[in-house]
């Protein structure tokens, strides 16, 4: 069996369970995508996208924008030949030697230093945090008190402690996000929705 | 609440909540990271340990061996500050060009190709496949038909065609293994699990 088999047949029997429900017609395509990633189905029911997030999301990776990732992880899971096709890029400070020296100078953690350093390219871009709660929780800071606005917020932080509440925290900013409440994530579900919007990204802007 | 202070109430939660059972000592260590690491205990109980995996891949890191992965996502996640502790290296040939024509050369796919091009790595070295089914099969037959002799396997594929069953073939070998039975996976749980070897094997070696 071939992996574009294997990949068919794993949509076929996902898609024969997945109830398009509450879903549009894209964000079931991203649910498609978390479920595929992760082979668990409570993900879909733990999916939740603010009304914008699809649009936004799609009409900012079509220009081209940045993609701030918070770990190396989620950066070199975003698929390079979809990337490469809306001329988009990625960016994540946490191995910065710069943010390093933030962190230490201000008394803050790593994951939240290499999100305030990434602030230039989270305006009108979009913003995936995979792992770290403190990260997530700094970007909705950043929305807040800064007036830093992403085109959208992808949070997937997972764990035990804060995870779950930066997600929710997340549901409260007029900013797009998408996110999966409850204590699971990580990197491969936000990979999985940020590839999931690129594919449409570039379904829509070239001829098929 | 800090990054530490994180981890530490998120291990003291996990460890009330599971059972040491049938672990041993150093298993348990790798559980608890796995199920830290995605926030699952359903993981707890679909891992599975070859009764050498822990002492050959901890011996195996301690001589700097070099750490195979499928995938980037993987090789990034594995802690280098770790790594640099044991003299290790990590390899990865998914991204290599060479791989891509030895792919179209032989009509296989880029999984089984990068696999087949990491053979002089993988001698005596940790092999740890996050992601592709095909790229475990691929392990699998490097062992039985052409002698490789990884010192551990880690593989923890994730999906719902093949993966399963490529996790199973995996009991079927002598050489060490460290693996997740059913659909499950992915490349956070071979992250967690090689990054819980790699802290062991620093402890073993360095004084404390």
């Amino acid at each position: 069996m071939l992996p574009h088999e294997i990949e068919r047949e794993s949509f076929r029997l996902i898609e024969a369970q997945l109830e398009k429900g509450r879903f549009s017609p894209q964000e079931y395509a991203v649910a498609l995508r978390v479920v595929h990633a992760t082979a668990d189905f409570a993900f879909a029911d733990a999916l939740r996208f603010h009304p914008q997030a699809i649009s936004c999301g799609i009409e900012a990776l079509q220009r081209g924008c940045t993609i701030v990732t918070d770990v190396r992880m989620v950066q070199v899971g975003i698929a390079s030949a979809l990337l490469e096709r809306v001329r988009g890029r990625t960016f994540c400070a946490i191995g910065d030697p710069q943010v390093a020296e933030l962190a230490q100078r201000y008394g803050i953690t790593r994951a939240v230093a290499a999100m305030r350093h990434s602030v230039p390219h989270m305006q009108c871009g979009v913003v995936a945090v995979g792992n770290a709660p403190t990260a997530l929780f700094e970007v909705i800071r950043l929305v807040r008190e800064e007036a830093v606005r992403p085109a959208l917020i992808i949070g997937t932080p997972v764990g035990f402690v804060k995870a779950a509440e930066s997600k929710e925290a997340l549901l409260t900013l007029e900013v797009p996000y998408i996110t999966v409440l409850g204590n699971k994530g990580g990197s491969s579900v936000a990979v999985a929705i940020v590839n999931a919007l690129l594919r449409m990204a570039v379904q829509g802007k070239e001829p098929r």
